[in-house]
């Protein structure tokens, strides 16, 4: 690949931007509603003027977790975007997030398919202290990572990271897969069921400008290459727990905590017992900690995870043109009958 | 009163500690069990050496909801506690939470009798940015007051402060108003279902210093004399709402957000909306704020709540002496015959 290439790129007619995926995690709940009212007003005025609406899909992804503030009713919605949940045989039985799952698929995907919406924008909070995080499947996919430098540029003072959760090995199962290209944009620190204001402008912050870089690209703007830097995540560490309650024993080390994306070398502090010891880091490896003590995944049996940074070099891209368009689709369909 | 006038007070040989009263507070939820875990250790020894084990009951308040890691299972617990909640009729489809509260009054009560423990400190853990609070229904027992000050020596670097909610028109609910005394240690901030080394540590060692006092206290140590600068709850601020749908409009305010007990003014700002404007505070009285953003309050209709301040002078206290108690003892018995 040489930087100096201009790759064309299909263009984005099609964004969507979901909020309460995880019903208690409201900055995206209150964006979305918020986006909802806006988005009301200005299609009654362009009702009025007979012109054309704006495509952004704004969906409220788990209504019955958000009404009861809780992160799911039955099992984590975020969970079931893989093809076996989403296409396997679905009984009476069947939890509640399933169910919803297949309905997101048909509004957005089907998953995979070349009807699916071209970019998920799937809004998150988390309690640790990670400022604002693109969180996606690849590190090679020039649309997210494009727009991950603008907001970087655009919004200087946010800490800002790109996380690459490799699934080569297994399939992406979150909402944001089932778009053409997806991330999901996850702010914190925030406690769960709590909206704070500082957050919530970042997030809004956020999505304006992703949705200002679609509009620039798909109006052929030229966004030149360069560099990105990606922690690809290693793995994850669980707390010390007792071995026949399972409860945990310690507590993230007071030296850790809200220390996401700091370096941690062996033997720094990892933990302190509810009795006061000091638990260490025994990894050969520095690597990066993030999702430091997040309420969630308490119950996942993850303390933190961490990850490797590696700088990843990105092309210059544009729109394609219609004739790039029409080869493009042709191929595609010719794919499709072989 | 004098100040300089030692009151005689009666001896306080039963303590309880509570934790896990709002199930998802987990401070007091890990700090039970590690004081549980403890006295067992330690009750095993004195067993050995055939000696009286120490009164300290360490109770487990809401097993349901810590399970679940929820506040509550069917109704907060801490609203239970009143005597009409506690002695009315009793259907089979009664709440969780109300059967539990009698199970509690009839350990650690009854409330309002002389069976009730001497003290309760129930652990709490708030979103708000409040340090550690000591919070109870009066502003003249001296108990609580000569602990609260006692703990503000020992912690110099913990923001401290006392917390009145005065009930003069309505009864107090509360778990902590079991005992004869009692006060709920709040401290914060914290999320709900995330447990942070600091904020549990503060409460270890709060605790440690409260159980310290009550020693010295029954072992006729004299405790001077002083001031405690009081808080005294005057009323609470609900969200801006959406009249239709009841959902919030705002969130707190960047500027008042973790400004907890810092003296809120007339036309300071009080909420920014989600669109953006800042909704001010219309008041005609400086007030301090507290509780502000707390998690569990968006269903109660409380974005924060302000305070009054004063000092309140506390006169030197002692344990009575037997005869002292004894005519105590004699006095409520015939008071009981009345």
């Amino acid at each position: 690949m040489e930087v100096d290439q201009v790759v064309p790129l299909p263009r984005l007619p099609r964004v969507a931007v979901c909020g309460g995926t995880h019903g208690n995690e409201l900055s995206g709940v209150y964006l979305v509603r918020e986006l909802l009212k806006l988005q009301r007003e200005v299609m009654k005025k362009k009702q009025e003027e007979d012109s054309k609406p704006a495509l952004v899909l704004l969906v409220l992804s788990n209504p019955r977790a958000m009404q009861q503030c809780r992160r799911y009713v039955d099992t984590d919605l975020n969970r079931c975007f893989t093809h076996a949940t989403l296409n396997g045989p679905l009984s009476d039985m069947a939890p509640y997030e399933i169910i919803r799952a297949r309905e997101l698929n048909a509004l957005l995907g089907p998953k995979g398919s070349p009807e699916a919406v071209d970019l998920v924008c799937d809004l998150h909070n988390t309690t640790a202290n990670m400022g604002l995080c693109f969180i996606g499947y690849s590190d090679c996919d020039w649309i997210c990572l494009h727009i991950f430098r603008h907001l970087q540029r655009e919004m200087p003072d946010t800490p800002m990271r790109f996380l690459h959760f490799d699934v080569s090995n297994k399939e992406s199962y979150s909402l944001d897969s089932v778009g053409k290209h997806g991330f999901a944009m996850e702010i914190g620190p925030q406690p769960h069921g709590v909206v704070r204001s500082n957050i919530y402008t970042a997030m809004k912050v956020g999505v304006q400008h992703m949705l200002d870089w679609v509009r620039l690209f798909n109006s052929g703007n030229v966004f030149e290459g360069g560099f990105v830097d990606v922690f690809t995540m290693v793995k994850h560490i669980d707390y010390p727990r007792d071995s026949e309650t399972r409860n945990i024993t310690a507590a993230i080390h007071p030296c850790l905590q809200d220390r996401d994306f700091c370096l941690l070398h062996p033997e720094d502090p990892l933990f302190q017992t509810f009795s006061g010891e000091t638990v260490r880091y025994k990894g050969t490896e520095p690597l990066y900690p993030f999702f430091i003590n997040e309420c969630a995944y308490y119950e996942k049996g993850i303390a933190l995870s961490l990850a490797r940074k590696r700088r990843v070099t990105i092309p210059a891209i544009r729109v394609q043109t219609e004739q790039e368009q029409q080869a493009n689709e042709q191929g595609f369909a010719s794919e499709e009958e072989e």
